[in-house]
């Protein structure tokens, strides 16, 4: 897997000079300008692609590596079991792995969580009571009425919740948050989908096949009895995410009479979703079958589709964030792709491909979408939305 | 993979006495009363599948094995490059394998044939224009307007378009026809579709997405380095396949005022399906993802359907064909079942298997369809239709 | 997989005018006449096969199930995680799960066990001293002094020493002893090389890479993120397992001036054997690339090797066993045979595959072996030698 | 995979000052001072390799792409079927591809061969005749007796043959010449096996069994029918490739009587190798475990083996060639490694991996190499050999 050309660790001139970063707090500042950043569940798989990126950062550097007690006190290349495709990055072999404990990361302006859900709920709550800024890839805030659920490349705006979920805590919070991505299975669509509404309008009604890759399940995860030469027709809360999520991340962010706002859910333009998990065997990689109806009549065509989707542009490119991909949506012409294996690493996973755009015969059109699920699937979300976070100032505001 | 215990070699008692048989004329009968049964295309993938299952059959017995002109000439192990997992039936290892012409097939009263689409055509032609009776895997006629597409769990009573088929060939045939089976893809969700017309009336629209075998595309078929760790989202000609042919085959054969006959294609209430075709790294085995919507408001509920399925009784069986499954459906309650890997061979793949039947937030119901593509959903269809023909005395008539 | 023609249920005639099983107490004789016999670790994947093969055993009937007591007290359906390609077989649906305690065993005369390596040891151990006969596909006491390894094509002569077991237990034994099989990479090469040593002397050195099977590593065994596209060169123990096994194996029984009987370990001709072992991506069959070195000069030549092994009969067959395989050695001549996926179900996996037998540029020749880790490798290792111990009257003596 | 940080194209200033540059006739030299090189073949896979990573050369610029008549007068995006994991290079995608006709190539300094076996003798031949400089990836003239084999971090030094292969062509060339680098199996292992010969003498036998990937059978290759759940033990030819291949490669250059040199074939310490080939489900990068016995006795131990890879340095890296990788060989000290997937992509290919060092019972030592295929196995090495060439003069001369 390649260091991407949007990921470059060499042209530091820029920071101190970017306006936000000179806003930070000088401990939160290391040599060289870079923001410290902190990453809980460290040598799980998650953990090890937040490092493998974070390592090549051009804002951030890892400051302090936290994993279960059974972990802490040992260097990290003790620590960890590593499985990907590039060597331990050099400065983080011989840091001493901490507990996740808020003490030990008070001089990180933020935290990035690849915690398993069993654990994440507690310590990432412990962690915003002390007022630390939390970006999760865990499961366990994604439905809090207070929390944003976004996907980088589609809704940034859910961030004006963050001042509403400062001022409820108790006490009220002055840095600390929780930002969470979505399920890696939910991100790979709703970017195609996002872009579809923005261009025609709201979406009525979403079938969508997923055929996901065994990374998804985390290490040691998918049995390789249960996946070799097999379909697995079955992911245990899967559809009930996307289902859920999808509605959460595509729907606005409303204020009531109260002054307080909450997630609309879609409700101004109800959106039925329909999906069917698929585990099979692909290391990464998840490629889903989608078809969709729009509320507007007559349906844009197929072609007016693939233009829209090729020429989606969202909010993280505008703003500069260093790992948003050059082109967030690829769409492909030849009729056999995107294909995981091919496709898959393409801008380092930051985008997604689109591909096969047709008309379907029972909803108005279908086609195929291709998103990595360890990169703009789980770590490369969390690390964009801090770089929203940053760029917007809602880290330090 | 298994002899199963509906196909037995051993009881033969019944078989002079059934009186279908004896109607066969005398050359076409070998000695212990075995009807006498050719092999189109007998080296290649669907051909060394007819060739297992023919080699063990209570009724049938193979006296010819044809093949291209490179073969011919050749002991059918000498020509062949086996590729089953069991050894060649002894039966056939010695028996000189014959060019396709309908002279060395004279003596068969039944011709299978596993065909490439690419020589199908001539030479299934040809072997129809001699009067013979020919049973075939390849896709040539299934479109045609007087072939029948027959899947034998569902629709049998096409068969009624027989004596047309021969009275409109110049000149007229005796007992020459042909009968097609349906794609490997369409089969395994057509029965399941075709239990739920007969319970709970038309379907309106039906969404599939397919996850295909590698056996489905032959030998050499895929390349290995085209799925390995992937999937492809495209299968050329595949969803024109299934949308068309799920409408001839689960419509009606009506009359016209001239007398005759057509296939209605569904048309009194039609039906809209839309297929989405990948091709996964399963060897055998296909599992297919179906949404559908019944015509029937309020439509019913995942537990009627599931008991709808769990009680579908073709004619095949009630007619007692000898290679019909026991159980055309298998409902499975599991919630991650069924699998190809552990399913597919389950009564040697004659029945499907359907599993995770549920409620659709788009359309009504969805549920998850197995078929070991390799003998339903191709030389077990074709064989059990040889058989219902010989039962209803089509083949003699 | 396919029920062999070697094991048939139907046939009872002869099993009640056997005189090995005449001789059977009361108590051990189920309806029928057949030997009641229980299974140790039935929940397990071992387990799991040894239901499989009993189920249709003509000589025993499955009595009692013992499990972990997370399992114990629940039907055995409810209990499992069925992972068999054929259903669970309903004779053992509905039995109740029992704990692995000797009590619950007393009317078994044989037990076989598939338990795991952690408790196999405790609980063979007090089965043992309540006098039960045990057959173990567990390492816990393949390497006592006094515990016979038997790898049933190869060495059942070594059951003399099951009366010094008995002998030394305080208190003796009257009907109690455990025999063992051998690991599942060592039983594949040792039965070639048995017949080799049976043809042409002793054999010097020995060299052996394996490519083995995940299901060798039991469920769930293997990541799939760990071997999908991949190859793990190398498996905990295996290589040491090998080296020491096969001495054992092929060695024989010396009585001491003291009358103490000891396993030579081939000591009057040493042995040289060296492995390298590797996990593949392979669902079911170890392949194994052999080349050896004989005492014997000049060497013979690999046809010479290729008519040994294809003519070795061992004991079992020529005793009777059922589940022995008729050919012990299937010899390939096809230059790119034995493959895992077209020959590890012959003859339901009892026997073993060789091929590429030629000329070794280093040592004398080499040759492929194919065999079915979780039949010959396994289960039907225990079973066919518990089948020897009866017609040998070693249950009994 | 990763554009490696040893070859960049953005520090171009060297290249006018390298003095081996300067010595090129002006019309090879492309603007921007690069070499000018051709590609034949460069459809297939090796073809597609080669441009991946020409595309990035520092000295290299593609010029011409040669292909078959059917590929011919079509731009190269529109002849191939791209098969690589990052897109077509832009600087090719719409370059006209033609004939593999010499006319063709004449401002190329270098032309790279990635044609098939079935073509490369005549069209390499002509290219030859024609005073063109050809680093071939065929077999075709790996035996000729004046061609060098040569594994760029092994034997350079076999360049030395470059003159007399000239000079006995009739008329005798001026620039024109052929080199192959080996077969892909055989590069891998003679690495580390030449690395032991410098630091502790001859060899004198050596065992290897090989687990290759598909990739290494070209596109289409392998079916998938063939390999998946599989391991076929049998590639045709390549056992004899390796233990022909390395005695070449290993051997030295010698002068006789007569002034002409030839190719000893390591013949004054004979080795003995014996090779087992095997091909695996893995996309890219060969497994091999090979057993080896030193002349010199007492042999080196398991540790001194282990430090003597690790420090070996080939002279392709003190020459400064841009593609040789940093560290030849990476001595793993993790028991389970090198694994392909984890460890085939480390500095793009260029080095190969070496674990598992220990002691053989049979022979000295063992241990298990990986080595990448499609890079060092392939285009990887004759790019090396060209820049070793272009450093050493040999281009020009």
């Amino acid at each position: 897997m390649s260091s991407t050309d949007q990921l470059s660790a060499s042209d530091d001139a820029d920071y101190t000079s970017n306006p936000h970063l000179s806003k930070y707090p000088r401990h939160t500042i290391a040599e060289g300008g870079r923001i410290k950043v902190g990453v809980l569940g460290a040598t799980g798989t998650v953990g090890q692609r937040f490092i493998t990126l974070l390592a090549v950062h051009p804002w951030f550097t890892i400051h302090v590596l936290g994993a279960s007690s059974r972990s802490a006190n040992q260097t990290y290349a003790k620590a960890v079991r590593w499985k990907q495709t590039t060597p331990i990055p050099t400065s983080v072999r011989e840091m001493i792995v901490q507990e996740c404990l808020p003490e030990h990361f008070t001089q990180c302006a933020i935290v990035f969580s690849g915690l398993d859900a069993e654990v994440a709920g507690d310590i990432e709550s412990a962690f915003r009571a002390a007022d630390l800024a939390i970006f999760s890839n865990a499961k366990n805030f994604r439905r809090d009425a207070h929390v944003p659920l976004i996907v980088p490349l589609v809704n940034p705006h859910h961030f004006s919740i963050i001042a509403q979920q400062r001022s409820i805590h108790s006490p009220p919070l002055k840095k600390g948050f929780i930002v969470t991505n979505a399920n890696c299975s939910t991100t790979g669509f709703v970017i195609p989908i996002a872009a579809l509404e923005k261009a025609f309008g709201p979406i009525e009604s979403l079938l969508v096949t997923t055929m996901q890759a065994i990374s998804g399940a985390g290490y040691p995860g998918v049995a390789s009895l249960d996946i070799l030469d097999n379909v697995i027709p079955y992911i245990g809360g899967e559809e009930e995410k996307i289902e859920w999520e999808t509605l959460k991340i595509l729907g606005g962010v409303v204020e009531g009479d109260d002054g307080l706002k909450t997630f609309d859910m879609h409700s101004r333009h109800p959106l039925r979703v329909s999906a069917s998990c698929n585990r099979v065997p692909v290391i990464d990689g998840h490629t889903e079958c989608v078809s969709l109806r729009f509320a507007k009549r007559p349906p844009p065509s197929p072609q007016q589709v693939r233009e829209a989707l090729a020429s989606f542009t969202p909010d993280a490119q505008a703003l500069g964030c260093p790992s948003a991909p050059r082109h967030a949506i690829t769409v492909h012409e030849e009729p056999d792709r995107p294909q995981p294996r091919l496709d898959r690493y393409y801008q380092d996973g930051a985008g997604v491909s689109v591909g096969r755009v047709r008309q379907c015969r029972v909803l108005d059109v279908k086609f195929v979408v291709l998103s990595n699920n360890v990169s703009i699937g789980a770590a490369t979300s969390s690390i964009i939305n801090a770089e929203i976070a940053v760029l917007k100032g809602v880290v330090q505001s």
